[in-house]
């Protein structure tokens, strides 16, 4: 079961408003959930804490260098970690990839910045390459973040009501229901008759109809 | 062209330290785009501040009401306004969808908290509805970061360096080439020889078989 999560990035400052306000901020108080972000530059050799440099053959950008990369990557894992870079090529993340990383004792999660980190990381220290989605940002700490609310929502007792993992969206590849709540009419819009009804089969009966509907309607490819 | 993003969340300091350590801290520094983050808190009409409510029919957790949102929304849009409502089940970020977005003038963000918005904000008021990808956060705040991030660096002027675009994963359908800094050789990994020979034309060939091979070897689903 996860209990230890470090985050290495050039921008601690970035991730420390998400982590302190969300519900990690609960689970860490709690003692559920050890996370720990850490500063790249404090890895650096160089006297002026550099850390990229320009990428070979030519382009745009720069690159984060191996020394400072490796260096910190082999003083924080252990024996049981797993070592995880965040990049638009890697793997989807998804819900099942999700939970199943919230199985592992221990992440090092790895952010990358301007166009990305040496490949000689990627090859000798990285376990799982991770991409939030199919699309680029300016650096990896937002997928990061991402990345650590997504995992730490499926380890139980960071989410108060553990019923709500099962209504998920992507839970059996269905998306979810509408949901409504008071006033039972608003601006002349009401509530569907059936939630009022108080008839809890025919309320399931609705909802389940329902996340077939919006999921055929809205994404089909997801059973196809 | 996108000039301005206004953010409706119930954690705006989650957003903050992301929006000011960012690149988009200088994109807003410089005038190129105005971002503002509201909280939801503040339009609600009750004595005690409450914008959630138990869902009708059952089940776990809360939603946010119709009253706060709707009073909320129609003071901060205009007529050229957009506005996107961040859920699981909205369609996919990409990047064309991105670029999409970055030429609207102005986009209102509705960030969701617990199981979601009543159904009427989305059916009445929103324009977009977008997922960043298919799994389920704790709230939409990080989600809105992430569209913000995604849709702020096709403007241009935000990112300093623009040929970088170009390079970028998924342009084209493709995935990005491995990239390499100093030094040449670190602990026996030496970087590929095409890179340093100084031939821009065999450079320039490598790096579009790799994009090549690790799209075939990654994420076929791509270039089928």
């Amino acid at each position: 079961m996860l209990s230890r999560i470090d985050l290495l990035t050039l921008f601690p400052k970035m991730a420390e408003g998400f982590l302190t306000e969300s519900i990690l901020g609960r689970a860490s108080a709690h003692g559920l959930l050890s996370i720990n972000i850490h500063n790249l530059r404090d890895w650096s050799t160089d006297k002026h804490h550099r850390v990229d440099d320009r990428p070979f053959g030519g382009g745009a950008g720069m690159l984060l260098m191996p020394e400072p990369l490796f260096a910190a990557i082999e003083e924080i894992r252990t024996p049981e970690t797993t070592t995880i870079y965040l990049c638009p090529d890697g793997e989807p993340l998804s819900t099942p990839l999700a939970r199943e990383l919230s199985e592992k004792p221990h992440l090092l999660l790895i952010s990358g910045h301007y166009e990305g980190v040496d490949q000689r990381v990627r090859d000798a220290l990285v376990d799982r390459e991770i991409s939030i989605g199919d699309y680029v940002l300016t650096n990896g700490t937002l997928p990061a973040a991402v990345l650590i609310d997504c995992v730490a929502r499926q380890v139980p007792g960071v989410l108060g009501e553990e019923k709500s993992l099962t209504q998920d969206s992507f839970n059996d590849n269905f998306l979810t229901f509408p949901q409504f709540t008071r006033p039972a009419e608003f601006r002349g819009m009401k509530v569907p008759e059936v939630l009022l009804s108080g008839d809890h089969a025919a309320i399931e009966r609705w909802r389940e109809e329902e996340r077939r509907r919006q999921t055929r309607l809205r994404r089909p490819d997801l059973n196809p």
